[in-house]
């Protein structure tokens, strides 16, 4: 295509905003590979600009980055994303590893879980209806395209803990009175599902989730009676317990 | 102390920038906790500067948060900071587990390394002179307390390794064309020093380093010939590195 009119700038930079991201199921990605990842992917490409095309003020205008790249495409959200409470115990399989992500807040923690996940074929990432919107445009960049390959699912999360227990499945968790994970014993999710609760950045777990984790974990500093730093941050205790439960897959 | 001259808050503000903090061996410290964290540390206080005494105005011109703390502390550089080449072999310890960081350049990773490397009882990082600076204040905050534990040296980083080396050590790297790390045999530091080297956030191990390094490692994905995100973060692979390195000592 080429140019671009005044109008579809105005619609294009207003996807910065979860408002209109919410009204039009839309959302942008930025960024040559991006957009390329994006095309090549199941997801609804609706437009792509190029500065080619519309020139580098134009690009400016509709970019969210500070340095615009050259390319950017509008992308309709996969109808996976927003998910009722019928709809979970059919998206839980018998065999699979899931997060559940209680209430992560920081954009760039949630763009890193998803590159974790993609990197570890996690099956499917479940949230909690406060977690940072996947589909903000830091978020969608710090996935580095993990978006378009792991589906994640906005969603009442107790219910999707349910779901992972009542098919035979175990929920863990990581708390400070939890067992070293490295002692324990861990279904890995080659029989019944699995399901890894990833806490909020300051607040951790929530009461309603920690109500339905069967296994408590914990992750254990060195030495092991170190007075050191008082917590892992919420990706990094994440990527430490996936590897850990693939490495004994 | 009472009040606070312009001046002073001109000072203080100039700290932000890595010129003033070179030219003044000072950064500044921010946060109840962190400044509490300052003065208990072996690190030398300069100034603590408090809402209650030099009001809101004051301390949000300080800042260097968007939402100022009530506290904030001007605090001395370690003599540590910057180490000589013909020190750096003092600094390796026969047993000791070390980190070096080939031009880590994100804020939010350094930070988070350090709280890695204070979780899992990390003997010291070494870093290349084009490193993020650790007084960067957006660095100081991620660490959340680590900078006050962990020793991090700037200095000639092949040198360090060298210094490894020397003592009979290994130094670890890890790359694409690697060995499962689950599947090779880790010196843990229980005997000789161990290095690990963690590469830039996009160009990965330089050819300086990778030159210096012992043994190749692979942080396998899942399925292993899974066509899923292409990289880990920086800061990730170093806490699935670390932790494997501690889970075996």
């Amino acid at each position: 295509m080429a140019g671009i009119s005044n109008n579809d700038i105005k619609k294009v930079k207003a996807l910065q905003q979860k408002k209109f991201r919410d009204e039009s199921g839309l959302f942008i990605v930025e960024g040559e590979k991006m957009v390329q990842e994006a095309i090549a992917s199941p997801f609804d490409v609706e437009t792509v600009y190029h500065k080619s095309d519309i020139g580098e003020e134009a690009m400016k205008r509709i970019s969210a980055l500070a340095n615009p790249s050259p390319a950017l495409a509008v992308v309709r959200k996969p109808s996976y994303t927003y998910l009722h409470k019928d709809e979970i115990s059919a998206t839980v399989r018998n065999r699979g590893l899931y997060l559940a992500l209680d209430s992560i807040r920081d954009p760039g923690n949630l763009g890193t879980i998803l590159r974790i996940a993609d990197w570890f074929g996690v099956d499917a990432v479940f949230a909690t209806n406060d977690t940072v919107d996947l589909f903000n445009p830091k978020v969608v960049q710090a996935t580095m395209g993990a978006i378009f390959r792991i589906k994640m699912h906005y969603t009442d999360l107790p219910a999707a803990a349910e779901a992972v227990l009542g098919k035979g499945g175990k929920v863990y968790g990581t708390f400070l009175d939890g067992q070293d994970m490295y002692k324990k014993e861990l279904e890995t999710g080659k029989e019944s599902p699995v399901m890894i609760v990833i806490g909020n950045e300051s607040e951790g777990i929530s009461k309603a989730m920690e109500a339905v984790v069967s296994d408590r974990l914990y992750i254990p500093p060195h030495p092991k009676d170190s007075p050191g730093s008082e917590s892992l941050n919420a990706a990094i205790a994440t990527a430490i317990t996936v590897a850990e439960f693939r490495r004994r897959f």
